[in-house]
């Protein structure tokens, strides 16, 4: 397949969790057959006219969508490591600070580093996703808080797209802290609307994100993003209810957002409100182990109204420093008590509709051909191993990479 | 450095953990200097004689003494991904026991297992510790409970060396668990000790490991395996507390014992027993995780008492299907507090000093040259990533691999 061109290409005894169909993992035992445009056919047997296409024999191996990871804050610069060290060694929260860390290390690196410095770093995270068979990745801005840096960021990761063969979803998350200097309300109107609008004059937004929290924005300021959100017709998501209930859940339902994410403190008036609006929840096992949080998000009760559930790594350095959307999905198993299929569920379908997409997410005729080849037979395999990505092969847009 | 022979090489640039000393990283900023057989020189400056030395400019990356995985059961065949499913999916431990699963599906698929066909799954296991800087790796025995399976388990354990540069310690862990059929004692003497003593004669077996809980064997049971070993020479190492506080910890200093392992429920008593012995306590983050344990070792007794703490993966199918010792290092500190510098010393020194090794775990003159570096500036970054193993390059007995 190294001469890729205007060709058919396929898989054969290719055991495919197709994800389609609303439970189970839609298993079938056979052919996947695509081109450059779109996965083209899926079944057990072969139609005559594919039967040129170039076909490689997968020996029974799982075939899965490519993985999409929904929610990252991949592009940063610098490492948070020394201030996790301190915290273990049983440093001060104002040790700490005084010491140049917590959220405002993060924002003065990335405000300092070039756009080349910060593609360079991110990079070498975005590949330990492509190599767990990742094709999709959601990256949002927040550690510049100012237009200059915001952009940057927006830019920088727009750029991982000319550098590596996947697709980079971006998001812009303004209203994620406040910085020094200024109150929230000031920042909201006079910095990060403003720098919203700037961004996406130059097509660098993809959706819309805030941090709704004691420690982050109101509800009320939060609405003041997403009606200027709503203006230039982008796509709302939400960190809502990760520390407590802000009734950030509902907030998001009345935007129509494609997610509200974290969501440990939600209430039962918070999930009725998601149900209405069909928002998805964003389940980030990552942060609650390694801030070491005791309250779960109620998996339970987003089970019983049906609310769709994605799975993502989160990947930031304050809180989840994972570049592994495996690990995430054994976190969501193993910590929160979601099954294995959910978990996949999470990271392909879940996932895509978390992001608003379409096309990909699932093995159907007509959807991209984005897939991931594993060297395992059954699809729980991918949630119960742990600090092992047993990838075969990745394919993007129909490449073998 | 392709044509590796009777030369001498070195790193310049390098910033060194040599962990040396009580305490701390021991950095030196400087020179590492080897050949096959050992380390020759480590310091700011390069001495006169190794100055024609063939030395690679490190450009400021990290060196560590190559990682030491203490604590594994690397070798087996099958998975128990469905089993962890059917729990995720609400199924009783009958119906899942009625299915197959549980230990018992291990050592049913243990012993159905070919050589080659151990030799294969085990292999790819190994490669992802060896993927993280890994040089020595202890594995144990434990899933035949019969003398052939046993046999065939470290006979496999032995072969891993020659198929990869890596250092295998073998641990003879018959007392794992009851076959069915059989009584405990009977087990004991009729089969663990037997297949003990005709192992030994193999020159199978490094060490002598048991299982001394509720749901494995009594203190009186283990004691006389560890008798046996004793009888021929051989070092002894424990599973104990894990689920209960048996006096394991007590009998594992009475009988000097390299190590005791998990430790979940050990007493003062037993602390104080482990501390007058010189036992290392192994510290196995993975299964209290993947289990959803919540009672966590007495670290900061430990650390009182200045009992040395290694840091292992505990690799298993059941309780930890873990390959990751990075990811063990991140859950020592996420879960149990342990500092990245404590995590750092227990896959290095005191990980040696549970396997009874004197010439791996630090970067000194005179010990092994078994060196990880590091794509990273500080040492605390190995412990705060998940899902990241930021390896440059591996060196085992002065060979980059």
């Amino acid at each position: 397949m190294s001469d890729f061109g205007e060709e058919i290409y396929g898989f054969r005894n290719a055991r495919l969790a197709t994800m389609t169909g609303d439970s189970g993992y839609g298993l079938i035992d056979g052919y996947v057959i695509w081109d450059e445009d779109q996965i083209l056919h899926i079944g057990k047997d072969i139609p005559d006219q594919f039967k040129n296409a170039e076909i490689t024999d997968l020996e029974g191996r799982l075939v899965t969508p490519g993985l999409i990871d929904c929610h990252t804050h991949l592009v940063y610069a610098g490492s948070r490591a020394k201030e996790f060290e301190m915290r273990l060694e049983g440093k001060s929260y104002a040790e700490i600070a005084t010491a140049g860390g917590g959220i405002v290390n993060t924002v003065s690196a990335t405000r300092a580093a070039s756009e080349d410095e910060l593609l360079t770093q991110t990079l070498a995270r975005l590949d330990n996703l492509l190599a767990e068979g990742v094709t999709t990745v959601e990256v949002k801005s927040g550690y510049g808080l100012d237009e200059a840096t915001e952009h940057k960021m927006l830019t920088v990761a727009r750029e991982l797209e000319h550098n590596r063969l996947v697709n980079i979803q971006t998001t812009y998350l303004g209203a994620h802290a406040i910085p020094k200097g200024m109150t929230a309300d000031d920042y909201i109107d006079d910095v990060c609307i403003p720098a919203l609008r700037s961004a996406h004059e130059k097509h660098l937004v993809d959706a819309v994100d805030g941090f709704c929290e004691t420690i982050g924005f109101t509800p009320a300021q939060i609405a003041r993003v997403f009606d200027a959100a709503k203006d230039l017709g982008l796509p709302i998501k939400l960190h809502a209810e990760q520390l407590s209930d802000q009734g950030g859940a509902q907030l998001a339902a009345k935007y129509n957002a494609l997610s509200a994410d974290h969501l440990e403190y939600i209430s039962d008036a918070g999930i009725a409100d998601m149900v209405e609006a069909g928002v998805v929840a964003g389940i980030l096992p990552g942060a609650f182990y390694f801030l070491g949080e005791t309250q779960k998000p109620p998996i339970e009760k987003f089970r019983a109204a049906s609310v769709p559930m994605a799975v993502a790594t989160d990947s930031n350095p304050g809180s989840s420093p994972m570049t592994s959307i495996l690990l995430a999905m054994n976190m969501a198993a193993t910590l929160f008590g979601l099954t294995p299929e959910e978990c996949l569920r999470g990271v392909t379908v879940n996932a895509a509709w978390a992001l608003g997409l379409t096309d990909c997410g699932r093995l159907a005729p007509g959807l991209r051909a984005d897939l991931a080849v594993w060297d395992v037979e059954h699809p729980a395999e991918l949630t119960y191993r742990m600090g092992d990505a047993p990838l075969h092969r990745r394919i993007f847009g129909g490449i073998p990479c």
